[in-house]
């Protein structure tokens, strides 16, 4: 099992705990909890997937995806109040993870054949979308369209991945190079709470 | 017209006219009920096969469902008020639907080449997905949230469908059995109005 | 780049800038209005594509699609002011695009095989479910279900192009008289404040 295999499954537990807590607060059910962890968890790539027609999807294909997400919400239901009490490392770990997933989106949508233009966009889906299904089915305004700087963080380094590989950088350096780039963004626009003006 | 294809047919239909009354004491048009009902009857076979890949869509390649959901569309049109006095009786039907449908997307993804895992995950969005589309559309909590045991009810028929699939249980009893079990969980819980416990 | 080709990007061109619009009294940022005038212009035709397993997407498989978006995004981020008092302009663009989209996606659905029935459906998806997505992602009712008639409009457009098309009226001409219809309905409701009764 190579690293990249063991962080896309880790990435995918990661999801899945902050999904099923996501709605704690709610009068959520268990059943509830996990189905949003779920969604959390498959939403982004099972988008990008059907968008790009690349089947079978990436969860249904491989069983231990599965897995990682029902470990990830079995973790939620064991221990919410420690989870709680670690929401800071939580942001950490969802801010690690949105790095990292769109840089795996971007990377799949290059393999599958379509323009750069393409790439970034199914990059940011891949990070970005499975929260804001999750908001929709719960009736929140998506994490898309409140003020902090979110998607559009995930957005710039796509970009930044795309122009790096268009002058070749090695790939690993790359990736780093781009996740650091939308780890900091989120970080500093957090901190300071930054936002993008709004329109008109 | 054997009788599996026949049951599938009025299940279509009865999902349809429940899906248009669903809307009813809203502000929604006659074109907004049809449109619910439609969305209903088909969102949850649509969702399966579009995450398997398995196309045509069913209602695509076989208008007679089509037919069905019109029906059921004009039937809630004309006799609301009779339909409503037969609340009860919905919810029997109801019942009997996501019993019936959640069994038939079990055996469509067995057949598909997924592993019983995913199948019955497909199961069960088969028999609920139509609902929470629509409670999205329409800004409802999504049945699926809400209190009482509903999607995990089928979640429950599907598994045992699969643990006597595996021990070689002849299929029309599995059927009958994974139905009952089912119908029963979902009939006793809106009895005794029991829930799962909440997180944390 | 032939008349029909000009149209489809100039409507395209048009939704991004009436999705990005749309939310702006809100507390969206400019990525929030950017992408809800993303999902506007490519919802409808992404949705009926992926129902009827139609790949490369058309916004996939030609980056002009996505030009004209961005073009309308930040046309509408540059002159929000002056699009605004040309609301009344933005009406009509907006009844002249859902008739145009309408015959098209009833056009490509038959293109790829299907019954005049589902070319149908195809056809009002492709017009009036972007803005439907958009809806339910802002949390807004979708346009679909507030009172004015909208979507059937663009359903009885369809139809009358399937039934002329039947009869082998010369495409142009039906092409005319099917959006004329749906601009027609559009625009006498609006003016009258008609809408479909409601059930029960």
């Amino acid at each position: 099992m190579d690293l990249q295999y063991a962080l896309e499954l880790t990435g995918t537990f990661v999801f899945a705990i902050s999904g099923a807590l996501a709605i704690r607060e709610k009068e959520h059910d268990l059943f509830g909890a996990g189905f949003t962890g779920f969604i959390t968890a498959i939403g982004g790539g099972t988008l990008r997937d059907i968008l790009l027609d690349s089947h079978p999807l990436v969860w249904i294909g491989d069983i231990y995806f599965l897995y990682s997400i029902l470990a990830g919400i079995l973790t939620a239901f064991l221990f919410p109040s420690i989870l709680s009490r670690l929401r800071k490392t939580f942001f950490l770990f969802d801010t690690l993870g949105i790095g990292f997933f769109t840089v795996l989106g971007v990377e799949k949508a290059l393999s599958l054949g379509v323009r750069p233009e393409i790439a970034a966009i199914m990059g940011m889906f891949t990070a970005v979308m499975g929260g804001v299904i999750r908001d929709t089915l719960t009736n929140e305004i998506p994490i898309l369209f409140r003020k902090e700087i979110y998607a559009s963080a995930c957005l710039a380094g796509a970009i930044l991945y795309l122009v790096l590989d268009y002058y070749s950088l090695e790939r690993d350096y790359n990736m780093l190079i781009s996740m650091s780039l939308i780890i900091s963004i989120r970080m500093i626009a957090m901190k300071y709470k930054l936002s993008l003006p709004r329109l008109g």
